[in-house]
């Protein structure tokens, strides 16, 4: 049994690094803000007792140890960075009911046969560096760290001076230094399908697939008055044709397709200057891997159309690429159990965002508990799970955790 | 006879200041660019004897006197500000041809008549604050000073402040202490018209008419993979339909009809959040009032039905209207002859482009002359006048301001 009261407090102390003026969070990977909060987990890791480490890629470990040293550990976790202006939960509460899983043996005195390690992972978000779910990918060795530590920000900044400008390029090995039992992660769901139901809890059976990319359209900078429409290239009106296709594709891909244009940056941005070069992303998901290629097919497609219109150039980068992934039966069962034993209603589903999970699946069996999002709404100060919720699906982790713990 | 060599000397001196590595400038408007340049040209209006004074709103004059002291002066100039990344010739070359001009009055011991003043006027171009041709608009009454004190530049910087903070708010009212004879511009023609024609020079018969103005959606931010296609409401998507509209609308309004979005922001601006909001601006110009006024109904309507078709909310705003002008025959026909009298072609053509003389025009007799533009760039580093058109007009200038000047 988790306290319900402390499991608010922290997550509610949490909430204050980074705070927004609109109750939000603004805590983006490798900031002060994301300094700071780190430096408030490694202080409970160590107030719990547990023995902390940071890799070279910036990742958080806290470890409980166990009565048989030999056993695979189980690792609990998730991400303390924020979105831009996102919400109190995305991220936050998988780590809070990670460490209240911890307290919570120590305070029932429960000793388990496995270690028990937890875990906060650099970069889930993907905003100010791509790809999202970075620090995990690097640790699961989906990524050559080398690449990631050159990946830079909109201001030219290397993600490796970052890590070393908040001090958290730590000095043991981005990967895993044993095997695992499990790994199992919290999140709230961020989308509206558990509240549409009316249930508290989600047993998630996997993680769709995604492709990310950025597509730049080079025109030519004019005067906007003396210039005839028919000498222009237009570099924004080429994004705004590609921005406008990729709202239509998943319409005619899947029932499950999104597709998303969440960035945009166009030069030299003034009234009366033609537009010469714009910059936008692409993010699209789907269930099913297949479907996800033709997305990327299609929108590559969309890029040369557009540009082809106007007489631009263009140039397409594919930024981030996920498969797919479905949880094995033995940790979803394990969640599904431990929901079972609560007197809430639950669901499966699959989730539409991406997780850390997503790369621990390579690594070890990973399954992941939701709590649900009232109104569907995340990324944005108006994300909402009540502590109700949050406390059922804390729960929900910790049992499915002990379960795997002892097991 | 003015002197080339210290024309085009002056020319690269003054390209100096605000100088870009692609060869052009940037110069924004009461910027610390803008300030050394005012100083540079203070510096030369006084080793040319001129008196100098600067207005309320930064306007800065250089008066020569004439021989008979009631006589109404004739006044010439443009302006010394840029666009982001803008070319060299726009607005510098009119001004350092009215320098030139004074300069050789002084070399040919000419005494004139009329006193002559030269003048660099405040934010002509209108990128950083709206809108353009302020300082001129103020001086000829067609704006109010307070409420341009008030602009504000997309750091919330205010124009007033930004006047005080690099010394240019001057102490002499901003506006006509007399009467005026005429006002002459050279400008650069920033479209093809010359030079497609092969001429060096145009002779201006008046300006377009324009509506410049900004739309903001508002939908809502959310994540951009656990939400469905259909529970979006995406500021991006709209603002990429109006971008579109504007590229369609001129073809059904007029031969001349022109259309641009210059600037577009998009906030949180993450690759993989929903767009909640996005401001993106407008641009119509056309040679009539109604065709103007026609353009503004439909960007209004069609913002209404792009903010529609997403389900956000949507604002606009008008941040300037200027009629179309015409300028009067006697201040033509002062270019014409002096055209005539050069050995090079020239034509006759109505400004794309707005200038200090749309303001000017409602204070005394104006005129324009144009110096070709090599494939009609502007607003852009490959902006481009040989130095033989430069010359060719700036004589053109000088010749059809001292028959103003001596008449
Ligand atoms: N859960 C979450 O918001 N992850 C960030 C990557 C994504 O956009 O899915
Ligand atoms: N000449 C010039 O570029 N003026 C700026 C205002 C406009 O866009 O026409």
């Amino acid at each position: 049994r988790l306290d319900r009261e402390r499991l608010v407090a922290t997550m509610e102390e949490q909430a204050t690094y980074g705070a927004t003026e609109d109750g939000g969070l603004h805590r983006l990977a490798l900031t002060e803000a994301d300094r700071e909060i780190r430096d408030w987990f490694v202080a409970r890791l160590r107030a719990a007792d547990l023995t902390v480490r940071v890799d070279e890629f910036g990742n958080v470990f806290g470890r409980r140890a166990g009565t048989d040293p030999d056993a695979a550990p189980v690792l609990v976790g998730s991400h303390l960075d924020s979105q831009p202006n996102g919400g109190i939960y995305d991220g936050a509460l998988g780590v809070i009911a990670a460490l209240e899983f911890v307290r919570t043996l120590d305070d029932e005195g429960i000793e388990t046969a496995r270690p028990v390690e937890i875990v906060n992972w650099t970069n889930e978000e993907g905003s100010r560096f791509q790809p999202a779910m970075q620090g995990s990918g690097v640790w699961a060795g989906s990524h050559d760290i080398d690449v990631e530590y050159a990946k830079t920000d909109d201001d030219g900044v290397a993600l490796g001076a970052a890590l070393d400008e908040i001090g958290y390029r730590g000095d043991v090995p981005a990967e895993p230094a044993t095997e695992y039992d499990a790994y199992l992660e919290l999140h709230v769901e961020q989308g509206p399908t558990l509240a549409e139901a009316g249930a508290a809890v989600g047993v998630v059976t996997g993680i769709v697939g995604f492709t990310w990319g950025a597509v730049t359209f080079r025109g030519e900078a004019d005067h906007s008055g003396p210039t005839p429409m028919h000498h222009r290239s237009d570099a924004l009106v080429a994004a705004a044709d590609l921005i406008t296709a990729v709202r239509r594709i998943p319409g005619t891909l899947g029932e499950r397709t999104v597709g998303t244009v969440g960035y945009i940056d166009a030069e030299p941005n003034s009234i009366n200057v033609i537009p010469e070069e714009v910059t936008v992303t692409w993010g699209f998901r789907d269930p099913d891997d297949e479907t996800v290629e033709r997305a990327y097919r299609r929108v590559l497609a969309e890029a040369d159309h557009a540009a082809a219109r106007e007489g631009a150039d263009v140039e397409t980068e594919e930024r981030m690429r996920a498969p797919a992934i479905t949880f094995p039966d033995r940790t979803v069962d394990a969640v599904r159990r431990a929901a079972d034993a609560r007197d809430c209603r639950h669901l499966d589903l699959v989730s539409g965002a991406g997780h850390d999970a997503t790369h621990l699946a390579s690594v070890c069996d990973t399954g992941m508990v939701f709590a649900a999002s009232e109104g569907g709404k995340s990324h944005s100060p108006a994300e909402f799970t009540s502590w109700d919720d949050c406390y059922e699906a804390a729960t929900v982790l910790a049992n499915a955790a002990l379960e795997r713990a002892t097991g």
